[in-house]
């Protein structure tokens, strides 16, 4: 079965989560807006009038006749199937407890150049992001990653991932954050890496791994830009 | 087994989606913030140094060892045990979608009234407010509404319930937006309540269930107030 992944192009943005654990788990998948007439194809089934089950918004992923919305169910459901997740049911919900408080993260990271609406753009709301980004990194920043750096050290089978002895792709989505939050904010980063050194070290074991290396490296690994969720912009960035 | 909730005392908040499942399907549990002692019981667990699987905030559900955060995890655990959920393990999926995408929506609605910080009174962000309500309830409210009318609306089996013959969680959390939202902002809501009749004819006969309505009646359901999601302030309404 090939799994289709629907996602706007031109961006890492949410779809990135779900790209690293299916190339992570070596699957065979169509990334669908990245082919040509791909991103009509993907409007065209969320305006699908017979259609129950249409998704609200990107990313989607069509798993034979199933429709499946939002990166943490997304991956809650190719958890299993791509052996990125605990074998226990109880331990698969821990995990997406974890891929939710991601999910949390990223959208206050987006609210940082957004707060005031995602119709307008940045250059419209710079003035309240000006407001809002130092309250994100001298608070909400450390607070996550600290969150997170906890969850590894508290793992009783070892820090090298968040749950149990195995790589999951929870873990894979912290590569993410961390790679996403060097690039939005690398001055508030350099200032904070040196207390997450459990999250930095999984960072880089995931970089490392022969097939996160090898899709790092191929062009479907799309770059940050500034139509992103992780944007860098300078003036939004801790000011030294 | 007793489920035990974890959830701040006070406020309907994200706690009332679980237990509106809870209520309706007669489980036991006890809200535990809202016992004596019960919020100091809540903030030692979230600083256990000795649990790899603490929660990053409330609501926590916590089953026997198990503890699991973020409401939409909560229901897909819950949704089965309760029988407010599909039997099929990809409807299920498809339920979990629904649910987040309301996660989404209580965001947006929170973030009319904080949208620079979550450490920050309204009063102090409330210019910021009156630039991004105006948005939220011109594109944002009548998107939300408008995709679970269409949702009920191409239900092939009835526009009773958002999935299948049976009621789930999902509409239970469906009548809780409705319900607040009227609360926090009625002149936009009868304004816009004449587009979604399929969703206002779920909110009435949710209301009308036999457990909701004595739930409703008694002093386990929390009022709407300004220290909750939904918030009237009649500055951030539609101006009528």
């Amino acid at each position: 079965m090939v799994y289709k992944l629907y996602y706007w192009d031109g961006i890492p943005g949410r779809g990135e989560f779900v790209r690293l654990a299916l190339e992570e788990a070596n699957a065979e998948y169509v990334d669908v807006a990245r082919r040509p007439g791909g991103t009509a194809e993907m409007l065209k089934l969320m305006s699908d009038a017979g259609a129950g089950t249409i998704p609200f918004a990107p990313p989607f992923l069509i798993d034979g006749d199933l429709v499946i919305p939002h990166v943490a169910n997304i991956l809650f459901y190719l958890g299993p199937r791509l052996g990125l997740a605990p074998k226990d049911e109880g331990m698969r919900h821990v995990a997406n407890g974890l891929q939710l408080t991601i999910t949390d993260f990223v959208a206050e990271i987006h609210d940082t150049h957004h707060p005031v609406g995602v119709s307008l753009y940045y250059e419209e709301q710079k003035q309240e992001a000006l407001k809002r980004s130092p309250g994100f990194l001298a608070e909400r920043l450390p607070k996550f990653l600290g969150y997170f750096e906890r969850i590894l050290n508290q793992n009783p089978t070892g820090r090298q991932q968040v749950l149990g002895k195995v790589l999951s792709y929870v873990d894979l989505s912290l590569f993410h954050i961390v790679e996403g939050l060097r690039y939005a904010f690398p001055n508030a980063m350099r200032a904070s890496e040196g207390r997450v050194p459990a999250l930095i070290a999984l960072h880089d074991a995931v970089a490392a791994r022969p097939r996160i290396r090898s899709y790092l490296a191929s062009d479907r690994r799309l770059s940050f830009n500034e139509s992103d969720i992780f944007r860098n912009y300078p003036e939004l960035d801790r000011q030294d």
